[in-house]
């Protein structure tokens, strides 16, 4: 435990300049972001980072699958590295601070340890971790998934985009394919984030202390009818799969809603092929996404939806087929690490609150290899994946802090 | 009026001939086509009709949109020719005969005058609208939009399709720009084209003589909200434009089956740009296509359809934008040639029935400078814009006999 007048700050102006220069990298010109993983915009965000980390002496190394680290030596030289960070790439045209926030603070507390001349037991890396966002190539989290074992490398490089265009291409042609290969010992990985919820907001809390991650499941649902004419079949004939799926999308959010507080269930994507005005369509995709904090809620919430879709299907006489895309079963954080990060806000004088994620992060990877946690920031009004995400610049700093702080406990000699 | 012994009959093995060779341009090897207007498929096939039409030494023009003109001549080289024709271009992934069975009925019914000796007063000409479809460049009927002086040559020149390429640019590439202004005096315009309905096949009717065409107004819906992550917000703070248009498309079903059995209502194209997964989409747009015989049955539709969504965007904290794409009014037929069809189907001994099309047609732009009227024939379970469309060959010699007919009796000299 520190007192008060023990603790860690960072350097506040050296912050607020990085996040505004960085926020620059692939601007939309209304306060967002476009900066899909190996993206040009992507490319430039990655020779910013370099740059920094070469400015300040940190030795940069990057992974097969263009996870970047920049590492500052610890006492022991044997000691497995523990890892800070996030990512740098973002949805299609999203905010400035979902990923960019967690890299920055991480890189700020590692300048700061130099600043303040802060002897650490192991070394600290910075990471900035590949396709987190799984906007570009699916899944997301996929590079930390090949760090953590989860995936092979080589299934990473073989993703494609929905142009076809190949992970490992694009890694080569912006210069981040890198010769290490990734999954190397770590003692333990921690990533400040923001909220993307209401939360902290609603609570006036300023640091999230987050418990875990709610598991999510993405299913991909195909509904079929028949291609018809939109003017003369009897509307009773039709076998109209964008209808099919529209009963299904409500039927989805009023699931959700009955298993509130603690489920979210959302339809993102939708795609009609026959794509025209004259005509009934036959045809109808649309992706599933459910979010649970628990195994069985999440199998729950599948059974629930499948009877209700399998209901509207024999009703309008179509045929339903259910996918399932990829799964994240819930996860834990590490109980010490919690301590030491609420232990943190507390010495530095932030209210804190224990909260769930409902979002995936890298640290749900991280979490099957070593020891993870997570730290929240306020965000405004729980909007996130969008232009008009917001982050106070106070509350970004209260996160640098506490990161600051428990690296400097967790990496004592002891 | 013809006794039944009087009767005129086309070349039956011709015509499945031409049929079968023409279903195989652009086929998708399930039965249908996809031949876009003025891809390389739809070259093709032009350039099949071309070579048919000089091996009978049928003289030639193309319009500058496109539209070619295959002509016989008449007694009187002052008399305004009469048009039979329809159009080649196909939906993607369509049937091989909505479209086709026009064109070559009517090139069957030139060719027959000549191997039966007939002659006529005015020129008979068969003609191959360019884009009727609409799939590739809006708005549909286009190039017959520009005959019958709906259009300019100009605007459906500078159409462009969803890649932007532009019509006049295709038309160039495939070798179809012809030197013929378009637009010049015609004595009538009849068009053989299947039902894409149920109510021949239904009655047991053969020929179908059209009445008119209903009329059709096409909407676009734009439902804004915002994009939010999929996970953190509660559910009840979403604004889910998709959910919004989803509760629209099934209100817009159930206003159309309200006002069953004259209106239709569809929803064919939907797009939700944020297309993720994990993203609470903020901006969905779909179309809305109204179809009703009486043009304030078309304001009553689009006025209810109006409120309803209207509510719909209020309950869930939801903007609205509607945009009219583009409207064809109701038409009726000359009934001079709607009594000349009927008579020939009788005299040839088919049953004949009168109803109205619910599909936009060539003949209903041809309908505001000459008489026009159709011939329908049963379409097998009413599917149409689909590769499984299907019509019976009997039914469509007996639509060409039909035609044949008709031509040699509006066409004698009086």
């Amino acid at each position: 435990m520190f007192g008060i007048w023990l603790m860690l700050h960072v350097d506040r102006a050296r912050l607020a300049a990085r996040l505004s220069e960085m926020a620059m990298v692939g601007a939309t010109g209304r306060g967002g972001v476009h900066r899909l993983a190996l993206s040009d915009a992507d490319r430039q965000a990655r020779d910013l980072l370099d740059a920094w980390c070469r400015q300040k002496g940190f030795s940069l190394e990057v992974d097969t699958v263009g996870n970047m680290f920049a590492s500052r030596t610890g006492r022991s030289s044997e000691a497995p590295p523990l890892l800070i960070g996030s990512h740098l790439d973002s949805q299609p045209n999203a905010g400035a601070y979902d990923g960019p926030v967690g890299v920055l603070c991480a890189l700020e507390v590692l300048e700061s340890l130099d600043d303040l001349d802060v002897e650490t037991r192991q070394p600290v890396q910075v990471v900035n971790w590949t396709n987190e966002e799984g906007a570009r190539f699916r899944p997301p989290l996929l590079a930390s998934g090949v760090f953590a074992g989860i995936y092979d490398a080589e299934f990473a490089l073989n993703c494609r985009d929905v142009e076809g265009i190949r992970f490992g291409d694009e890694l080569q042609r912006i210069g981040y394919a890198g010769p290490r290969q990734p999954g190397w010992p770590i003692s333990g990985y921690i990533e400040v984030h923001i909220e993307q919820g209401t939360v902290l907001e609603a609570t006036g809390a300023v640091v999230g202390v987050v418990t875990g991650v709610v598991g999510i499941r993405d299913l991909q649902v195909t509904v079929v009818g028949e291609d018809t004419h939109a003017g003369p079949l009897d509307m009773r004939s039709r076998r109209d799969a964008l209808l099919g799926a529209a009963e299904m999308i409500v039927a989805a959010n009023a699931l959700g809603l009955e298993h509130a507080p603690d489920s979210r269930v959302t339809v993102g994507r939708i795609a009609v092929p026959s794509d025209s005005h004259s005509v009934v369509p036959g045809l109808a995709e649309f992706t599933l996404d459910l979010r649970h904090p628990e195994s069985n809620g999440l199998d729950s919430l599948e059974k629930a939806a499948r009877e209700r879709f399998q209901r509207i299907a024999h009703d309008r006489n179509l045929e339903l087929r259910f996918k399932q895309m990829f799964e994240y079963p819930p996860v834990a954080f590490d109980i010490s690490l919690r301590d030491e990060i609420r232990s943190a806000a507390l010495g530095l004088g932030h209210p804190a609150l224990d909260l769930p994620s409902r979002a995936g992060h890298d640290a749900w990877n991280m979490a099957r290899v070593a020891p993870a946690a997570m730290i929240f920031i306020p965000c405004r009004d729980g909007i996130s994946h969008n232009e008009r995400e917001f982050a106070e610049f106070e509350h970004i700093v209260a996160a640098a802090d506490v990161l600051l702080n428990t690296v400097a406990s967790v990496t004592k000699s002891r």
